[in-house]
């Protein structure tokens, strides 16, 4: 099976959750923007092409299949891929994390943008600079706090108690709150063992470290979803 | 099979979007906070109950399994109602589609809440008038065009070429929009004559229409998701 993905070049965004699965199973995948161009996209996103129309990237083409949305993409890869449990209960459980992980990601996306995602940061930094304490104070110690537990109450090393496409995008998501809120997070850790123990345990994975290594995983920056903007950190 | 249903009382909210599907299949339920007060949902939500902690309302309860997030939910339930197709093909792309209703629902609670969901809306009055700009502009076109296209590209009927429990949620999206945004919806009527038509089926659907009868569908209200304050409204 060799799969298409699709997403924007230049930064991870969404599409580093799928490039994540893919990876961490030595996949065989094209990672098709960056190979011939964002313009290959096109076809898709206008509706020319065959197949259900993305509302935007990522999105997986398998076969004749053409997936978009990261809850849906990885729900589908993760039993091709071995990165599910077996037991539909707990692909469930899996598709339900995922979800939960992606309301955040949409939430810090509106922390640097909560006026218009048209609108240039700078044209919006006075109240992206309110609604960024609201997500330090609130919103990260609530989703956080709340992954932590589902930890806790499974065992400790993954929420869904194995490896699952789910601890990869913790780890993404952990990262990529590092980067943008790093004294913040930093003032979070002591109340985050299980998260931070799991987001260095996916790290040693040894197709994951390779991949971290490597070419293919871009830097953050801020042009991304997660944008370290000092002045929308603080301690507390 | 039967199922309890968890969700805040006094709004349709995103309970809303399981209990359509529910009526819709004529499936026994229990709509357990309004039965029992919002206190029942407290063991679930302080992780004191067994199964997977929700992160928040809604949740699903069936046998030993709780779901939570509202496309986990109905991916779950879809195939036990018959509101979905059988081919896993099929069900990924109901996924998809759902997940980016999902999407705009959260990007319509944001705009009456840009700044902080823990603040009233009178705090943040200007912002959301802000927001709500880019929301009727750019954000409404472009999601409602893209469902336009999918059902246009698809026969006309239905997103999924049968009936599914992505039709309903686009009853609800729709519906909850015309309350939001009476102007700017009329100003869109005539740019979506087959979402409006989808809307018009499944009002008549007869489970639906008993349901919409009946006093369990709460009215639209300012304490819900999709809310009408006239100010963040216009034609254009």
């Amino acid at each position: 099976m060799h799969y298409e993905l699709y997403y924007w070049t230049g930064i991870q965004g969404r599409g580093e959750f799928i490039r994540l699965a893919l990876e961490d199973a030595g996949a065989s995948y094209t990672d098709m923007a960056r190979v011939h161009g964002d313009e290959v996209m096109q076809p898709f996103l206008d509706g020319s092409q065959e197949g259900l129309r993305p509302f935007a990237p990522p999105f997986l083409v398998t076969g004749r299949q053409v997936i978009a949305q990261v809850g849906a993409i990885l729900s589908h890869l993760g039993p091709e891929l071995g990165l599910v449990p077996d037991a539909a209960s707990r692909r469930a459980q899996a598709l339900q994390l995922q979800l939960t992980i992606a309301d955040l990601v949409a939430e810090v996306h509106d922390t640097h943008h909560p006026i218009a995602a048209s609108k240039y940061y700078e044209d919006q930094k006075k109240e992206a600079k309110a609604r960024a304490a609201s997500m330090r104070d609130e919103r990260l110690p609530k989703f956080l706090g709340w992954f932590e537990s589902v930890l806790e109450a499974n065992g400790g090393l993954h929420p869904l108690r194995e490896h699952s496409y789910v601890d990869l995008s913790l780890f993404q998501l952990l990262s990529g709150l590092d980067y943008m809120f790093p004294r913040r997070m930093q003032a979070l850790r002591p109340s985050l063992p299980l998260l931070h123990a799991l987001k260095d345990r996916v790290e040693r994975r040894p197709n994951i470290a390779a991949y971290l290594a490597s070419e293919r995983r871009l830097a953050f920056n801020t042009n991304g979803i997660f944008r370290h903007y000092p002045e929308l950190d603080a301690d507390a």
